[in-house]
This record gives structure tokens, sequence and C-alpha cells, in this order.
């Protein structure tokens, strides 16, 4: 079959590479005459690789000393309840900055827990309108927030202002996607689905000094300190998403590691938005400054059309550019793995419907 | 390389037939020219492998239609914690059935969420000493027992008694090894890297009229109500472990259903175990009544006559043999993808090395 550009918002694309090796190898991993996926999290060659993609993420991201790396179950949502049961402390109450859909499912599952204050930081016009929370900041355990979301393609590119409180990021939409300081955030965590891995493993990046603190009815398999005591291992993790995971790491350290991801990646977006603020047919509403580099929403205007046009680039091999339900339109999802060439297919696709169409 | 037999207990081995499919598929599934773990959940293609894999499960097991089928994640681990979240109600209290360590970590995880009485029903021959529970099983929301312990190899064959009671199940090592009747439970559920796929999905069974009674400080990723209404999907479940297990659910199908399995296993087993009480060296120390079809121990009763066997086994290629450390010993997990071959692999080895070393 022709070549098969998938846009998907998550599970999403992953890299060829990755998937060539393990597919290779899926039945006789390390020559030892079984798949990754039959051989026990605590056997030496999987302890091996653990580490290893530890080590990985470390280096590629720059992880400090301080932080703790945590491969965990439960996706992003699964975090949203144990973030509060982990952080919360002396203050007893956490707020939450919501900028859409998924900060503001953070913000509900978290008022199961504790005390939850909000505050909306989002315009009608998909604009960013406040990150200085310094003046109160220190009132709560942590201030939550989500940098990149994914239904609306809004992106916030500069760090919340929370002064010495504990900033924590839903990153799952965008981790690894650009070069950040660590060292500002306190806790950073993803759902592997995006930019990662496949689906069924989350990833949590935590200052060392936040661990510790959960409370006695923290599922065990959640409580930090528990799987920092034994290396994401007091169950079995979701092997075969690891090493995934695990590839991914080292592809991308090949590749030439973040400096050359976050470049792609910037690329990739203007190239598009460029096109899309030249159409006649199509447009993007999210202001400039907060547009994301992950998830690129575009619209005609006319439903019908819209749809017309998802159908089209369905049977052109331009896969799962339908926008979410609750937004409609059009939505291209370029995480890492999606190449500059897929974004240039997709281009010249929406030239020729626009010829088409107009 | 020569052909390899794996005893892990778990991550385990996995049929090769599936295997097979899933590493010619890996990169085109459906001929959409991605791999499954790339595309969305809530698509076409992803949507009808998770309503055919429940209908599959619910034909290989005979789940009645006042059962619902879950597919989760957090192991059976998350599950300890969920149950009682879940389960407990008007009274309050709950009753755990102990017979080794996984119903005893059960237990304990279990009195983080709730008032917990505990029974040992296994005594230090490896025989269980009760079953019968019907004259205090009505105080309690729910009875938990885990049939079958892996890492002493104990089974329990007979079903408590509990009257009316709810019974809850931990069949994680021995779930779809041979026909039961599910309506003697109120819950079954089990990790899937033992008999059912890989690693990163948990599938429960569980009687409809138990679900919804949650406390609010459930996570939703376990709230059976939530999941439910979600068909299993409130957020992005484990897609690919998803689809390995709906290859497993087909390929048993295809192979005889749980007639054929039950044979197969109770023929595994029992050939094991009679090799073993012939043996002049190695020895089974569980009650024979209560000895584990799906992980067959066995000791020499020399440590380090063990560890010879163990490093010789594997250079056989017979691996992973080592016995939890906990006991010590061997350990040979015959789980449903194991084939008579492997078995008769291993006792053609162990009488060698009887001849070698006795």
């Amino acid at each position: 079959m022709s070549q098969v550009f998938n846009f998907s918002a998550g599970p999403a694309m992953m890299p060829e590479a990755v998937l060539a090796q393990a597919q290779q190898e899926l039945l006789n991993w390390q020559n030892q005459g079984t798949s990754v996926m039959e051989v026990s999290h605590r056997g030496k060659y999987f302890m091996e690789l653990a580490a290893q993609s530890v080590q990985d993420l470390r280096q590629l991201y720059g992880v400090p000393d301080n932080y703790e790396i945590l491969f965990m179950q439960g996706g992003a949502r699964g975090q949203f309840a144990a973030i509060p049961m982990n952080l919360l402390g002396e203050k007893g109450k956490a707020l939450y900055l919501t900028s859409g859909h998924w900060s503001a499912t953070a913000a509900k599952e978290a008022r199961n827990f504790a005390e939850i204050d909000e505050i909306n930081i989002v315009d009608d016009n998909y604009k960013i309108t406040r990150l200085d929370f310094s003046d109160i900041a220190s009132q709560y355990d942590y201030v939550h927030y989500c940098p990149n979301e994914t239904i609306s393609g809004v992106e916030i590119f500069d760090v919340p202002n929370v002064g010495d409180a504990v900033l924590v990021a839903d990153m799952s939409s965008n981790i690894l996607a650009r070069q950040i300081d660590i060292s500002q955030f306190g806790m950073i965590y993803a759902g592997a689905q995006k930019n990662l891995g496949p689906a069924g493993i989350t990833i949590a990046i935590i200052r060392k000094d936040l661990i510790g603190k959960a409370r006695k009815s923290t599922p065990s398999i959640w409580d930090y300190a528990v799987q920092s005591k034994a290396d994401s291992m007091i169950n079995t993790p979701p092997t075969f998403a690891w090493y995934l995971c695990a590839l991914v790491f080292k592809h991308m350290l090949n590749e030439g590691g973040l400096r050359e991801y976050e470049k792609r990646n910037a690329i990739k977006a203007q190239t598009l938005y460029d096109y899309i603020d030249s159409s006649a047919l199509f447009s993007n509403v999210v202001a400039k400054e907060n547009r994301s580099t992950m998830n690129v929403t575009f619209v005609t205007g006319n439903p019908e059309l819209d749809a017309k046009f998802v159908a089209e680039a369905t049977a052109a091999g331009l896969h799962a550019l339908k926008g979410h339900k609750v937004l409609g339109g059009m939505r291209a999802s370029i995480y890492n793995a999606m190449p500059l060439a897929g974004v240039e297919a997709l281009i010249a696709f929406m030239k020729k419907f626009e010829t088409e169409n107009i």
C-alpha cells in the first residue's frame, strides 16, 4: 500500500525504526528465544533495559539527580488521582490552572481527594491570560497545569510563576517535544501514547524531596515512595510498553536529542500554520502566541465541508484528521514521530482541496 | 537457535501463533498502513476489536449476561486497592482468606481502605484447611481469596462456601485455565501476564448488581460504574495489550476452548507431578489435593544442587525455573501457553540431571 501518515492525537504515530526493531525481535529478544514480553521483569535482561531507559531519559531530558523517574500504569488520568494523594500536605489544598479540557478534567478528579481552587487562564480567543501566581501560590501544596491542551491545540510556552511553590505539569502531549528546565517543576508526568511510546505506561519525573508524603489510603502502585524504592516494580510493570519507550529514548538520542526534535517540531508547526494563515479556506482560531506545536486545529467554517475534507484525506492516506467531538473541525497531531514529509503531504492535500472546494 | 521453553511465572510464555500474528501485522494492522498501537482507541477498527474481545471472552469462559467484563490498568495489585473502594458497602468490612503470599498481600493493601478480617486457610503442609464460611460470611460486604498461589504452587480447586455473600477471586494465575461456574462469584479479576496476554492490562468480571457503590474517593479509572459506562475507555486503554489478549481469546477458541485447555493443563500437571513423585532426587511439598496445575514447585533438598539445576537447565533451553526468592528451590510455571512438549523436555532434563547427581 502507499505511504500513510497518521495524525492521530493518541495513541499516536511511533518512529518507524522503533516499530521495525520491535517487529524484528518480537519472538526472539536478546537472542533468548523468547519475546521481551514473555520474560520476568526481575530477570537480568529486563532489569538492564529498565535501568538503561532511566539513564537515557535522564540524558535526553536533562533530568537533574535530585529528581526520580518512575514508570507507572493508569495513564495521566490515574495521576489525576495519584497527585493529590501523594502531594497534598500541611496546607491541605492545591491550585489548578485550567486552560482547556484536560486541565479541567484533572481539577475535577482532584476534587474527589482534596480541596481545590481553580483559576481559568484562557480566554475565548484561546489566549493564555495569566501566568503569574507568585502572589497566591504559597497557600497551596502545589499548583497544577497542563502546558498543552490537545483538543483545542493551545500550548503554554512560558512556565507559570509560582514562586517557591511546587509546580506540577501534565505533559502528556508535549513531553520530550522541546528542551525545558526540569528544575522549574516539582513534578512532570505524561501518558506515553503521544510522544513516548504505546498506551499503557505513564512516566513521572518527581523532585525527590516531594516523595514520601502519600496519605495512607494511596494505592501502593501509585505511592511514589513505594515505587521509587522498588525501581517502579512494586508490581509487574507493563514490560512491553516500557521496552518500546526505551527504544524511543535511544532512537531520539541517536537522531540528535532534544535540540534536534525541538528544531524539527518548530519547523513542522510553523510550516503548517503558515499555510493555514495564507489559506482562503482553512483557518486556526488559537491566539498566535499559544498555538500548539503538537496539535494543529483548523476548520473550513462549514461542518459539511470539514467532513468531506476528513473523508477525502483519509482516502488519500492522511489518517485521523477529524477534530475532537467537543470542537469539531480538523486536528493534525504532529508529535515527535511525525516527519516533515507528513506535514508537507498534508499541506499539498489541503491546497488541492482548497482549489477544488472554494 | 534451538527450541526454548520458558517457565517464567509471569510475565509468562504466550502462544507462538499469537506472537507470530502480532509480528506479521505489527507495522500494518487491518491494512491501514499503521500499527494497532498507533491508532485511536475510539476509531472504528479498535472499537470493533474491543467489542469482539469481550464477546469472545464471554463465550470462552461462559460469562453470564448479568456480569460486566472490564479491561483496566494497574495489575491485580491495583485491584487490591480498587476492590475495597468499589465493593465495601453497608456492612463496612470484608473477609480475606489467606493461603499464601498473594492473598496476604491483597489483605494488607485492603487494610488501607477498609476494616478487614483475615482467616488463614492453609497449614504448614500447604494443605487448605477450611472452605466453609457460610456461618460468618453474611457479616461482610465481600469475601476475598486467591485460588492459585503462584509462589508456593498451592491451588484451591473447590469454591469457598460463602452462602449468599459476595465472593471475590484473584485469578491472576489461573484465569481461563479450566471451566468454572462464574455465577458462584461476585467478581473475578486477573492481571493478564500469566494466562491472558502481556503485562499491563487487568481483566475484571463483575456481577452487574455490585457495580455502582464506589466511594467518592475512587480514582475514575478504577470506578467500575464509570468504566462500565465507558466500555473500559474512560481513559486511553493499553491498546496493544488489549489487542494481544483479543488474539489469545480467539486462539483459545480456535484450539477448542476451555474444555480442551482444561484437559491439556491436567495432563501437563499430572505428568510432571507423577515424575516428581517417582524421583529419588526431586520432591514437591504441597498437599496432593492442593497441588497447582499452573505452578509446579520442586526441590532437591540441597540449595547448591538446586542452583546447579537451574543453571544447567537454562543452558539447555529450559528457562526461568528458579523458584521465588521467598521459598527458593525450583518452580515450573506451566500456564495455558506451555505445550506438553515443554513439560516432557523438562522431565527428560530432570531425569538426566537426577542420574548425574544422585
